[in-house]
């Protein structure tokens, strides 16, 4: 015979790193039966947890000899499933291999009727598979996946060793499958938390805007903006704008104004200039916004945008008066988008400007209010009429 | 020599599954070839990542032949290390063994002078451990762990099919770290996302009671006080108070007042009784804080309580008049909790009540006001001095 199991099965082992693509393992192990084993053809069917239904993964065979496409498909009220689900405890298929033969014999003994049932059904579901050994993959009380063999090419029967063989290999695409779907649903799990929070906070941040009868979507569109400005730098700089730096600017973006919740809705819908010490109020939204989030540690490099996004690139800003390169870009990045936003928007004493005009306001503050590389990449994706 | 490779790795195989332990794997690996090759000692050193140092994970024996626990870690820069994170490429340790006699034979061949200096100490720390053999894992550039094997107990040299089947026993082990890793890098980042978006969510509707006068650090309490009476709850009944239940429940506790974002502030803060008219705002609060959350569909659970928490046992609630089991119970036990902050708080119109007097008060409205078995639970855990 001469299979190498220890190779074969370090080879398969290996595979298994492959985690996240069962596929690949499962694909090669039925390749590797074809081949070495010299079986006319052989398929897996796997476990889909969706439709509970059972799908001809792998076929491999010469053609002709391969099952054929239109059983591709059995639901978990087919035979050969209900068979396998049931009889878990391997009385009838000892030792994992339900052999076609000796379970044919096992019909005139003395079994149980319904299990004599079943099997005969079953066993009528390998005739037309073409099957002579069926290898099922179980992980706990689950049915995971069926591997199905052809004969042999040279006619004589499986020995007990290649029937341990595929045992064996059919215990890692359990583990493989098993493995992946925990993977899987890790993952989505990740996706699904990290949603729920930017869902939460986008819906929170809109109802307090919605309390600024100016500011009505205002954050909603400072994020976006300072994501495409982002995105334009990062062409030039991709490891300065890379995932964690447009991952943390999203969330500054959304609680930039966070601190105006504390701001008394007189002065924030107040008509007209605010007086000095109303505007000095007002001005302590930056940092009431650092005493709401401070407490959270993920959101470090975040806050950076929210304290100091009105600081000015000549020194002019507020609240420590930073300079230049001193000001963290992520709140650089904000500020054009801020007072883009700003700028553009209707007041209730004033109409805002048109995007032309406002492109030429922003190029001259460029250097005075605002980070000039900020201000150009802003410019330059205005011109492109991408913004 | 008579090892039954394919038992062996198909036993170690099925243990992969473990993924989220690997060491029960390492374990077996160690002690199978303890036991079967008959070896007079072996262990595993593994990397540490946060150290970046190997530590000697399992080591089996007879008593004195142990690898002394002094040598329990090895760092990064032990030559030991050095020589398997420098030669990756096994020119010197073919096939992946390092076998100390093999190798000592090549310190006296034409080898480059500082490979030939390396290996001298590497060998010289092989003979501390009395090791003869050393057999590395790597995944893809990494050195994972090392085996180290003493001598056979029979005192003949170890062949090469047993080096092969160590080899593979190895690299079983790199796998199932790497899969390890992973999993626990993933949970993690689960564990971080989750709780970003609970401590945003505290810290925003904190936010949002502070601009009430009167509820400051109500969210926070009715959130604690909800979430201990659900799980007196769950332990009469563990299906329906589950962790899913639990996780609704805080998420719907600590936005349950959300909507008086919406409430104007004149209103929130007004000293004394409120007109009709401004009552009827107030209650608008149930419905505004559902149009905030509505959009976010992994909140569809948790809205219940926010949208039904003043609805009454009785029917007379709002916003829908719901009656007894009509009301979701997730709002009925945010009911319980809103209306014991409410009573045990001082109102500018009033002092808050005694914790007696509220028992007293809850008890008088069970069945009525509030959900009887749920007022219920509440009044046990009083009287146990547990709230």
């Amino acid at each position: 015979m001469g299979i190498n199991y220890k190779k074969e099965l370090e080879t398969a082992a290996k595979s298994m790193i492959l985690v996240r693509q069962p596929d690949v393992l499962i694909k090669m192990i039925v390749r590797t039966i074809v081949q070495k084993v010299k079986v006319s053809h052989a398929g897996i069917l796997l476990h889909n947890i969706d439709r509970d239904s059972y799908i001809l993964t792998v076929s491999r065979g010469a053609l002709g000899l391969k099952i054929p496409p239109g059983f591709a498909r059995l639901d978990s009220d087919n035979s050969l499933i209900r068979f396998f689900r049931k009889h878990k405890d391997k009385q009838i298929f000892k030792d994992g291999a339900l052999v076609y033969e000796e379970a044919k014999k096992c019909l005139s003994k003395n079994i149980p009727a319904a299990t004599k049932q079943l099997l005969k059904k079953a066993l009528y579901q390998m005739e037309i598979f073409e099957a002579v050994v069926c290898i099922p993959s179980y992980f706990r009380q689950d049915l995971l996946g069926i591997l199905l063999l052809g004969k042999k090419k040279n006619g004589r029967k499986f020995g007990r060793d290649e029937l341990d063989f595929f045992i064996a290999l059919a215990s890692d695409v359990a583990m493989a499958i098993r493995n992946a779907r925990l993977f899987r649903e890790l993952e989505i799990e990740l996706d699904k938390k990290y949603h729920l929070f930017i869902h939460t906070t986008v819906a929170l941040t809109a109802a307090i805007d919605a309390k600024d009868r100016y500011t009505h979507g205002h954050t909603a569109r400072v994020t976006n903006l300072a994501l495409t400005i982002a995105k334009r730098l990062g062409q030039k700089d991709r490891k300065v704008f890379d995932e964690k730096f447009l991952e943390h600017l999203r969330i500054a973006s959304l609680l930039h104004d966070i601190g105006k919740i504390g701001i008394p809705e007189s002065i924030l819908n107040k008509q007209g200039a605010l007086t000095e010490e109303e505007q000095h109020k007002m001005e302590e939204h930056t940092l009431m916004g650092v005493n709401i989030l401070q407490p959270i540690k993920e959101l470090e490099d975040s806050i950076l945008g929210v304290k100091y996004h009105h600081e000015k690139y000549d020194g002019s800003g507020y609240p420590e008066g930073l300079k230049g390169n001193q000001i963290p870009l992520i709140a650089s990045i904000i500020a054009v988008a801020d007072t883009f936003d700003a700028m553009i928007t209707d007041r209730s004493y004033r109409r805002g400007l048109s995007k032309d005009e406002v492109v030429e306001e922003i190029k001259r503050v460029s250097g005075k209010q605002l980070n000039p590389q900020v201000a150009s990449a802003f410019i330059e994706l205005c011109q492109e009429g991408k913004i």
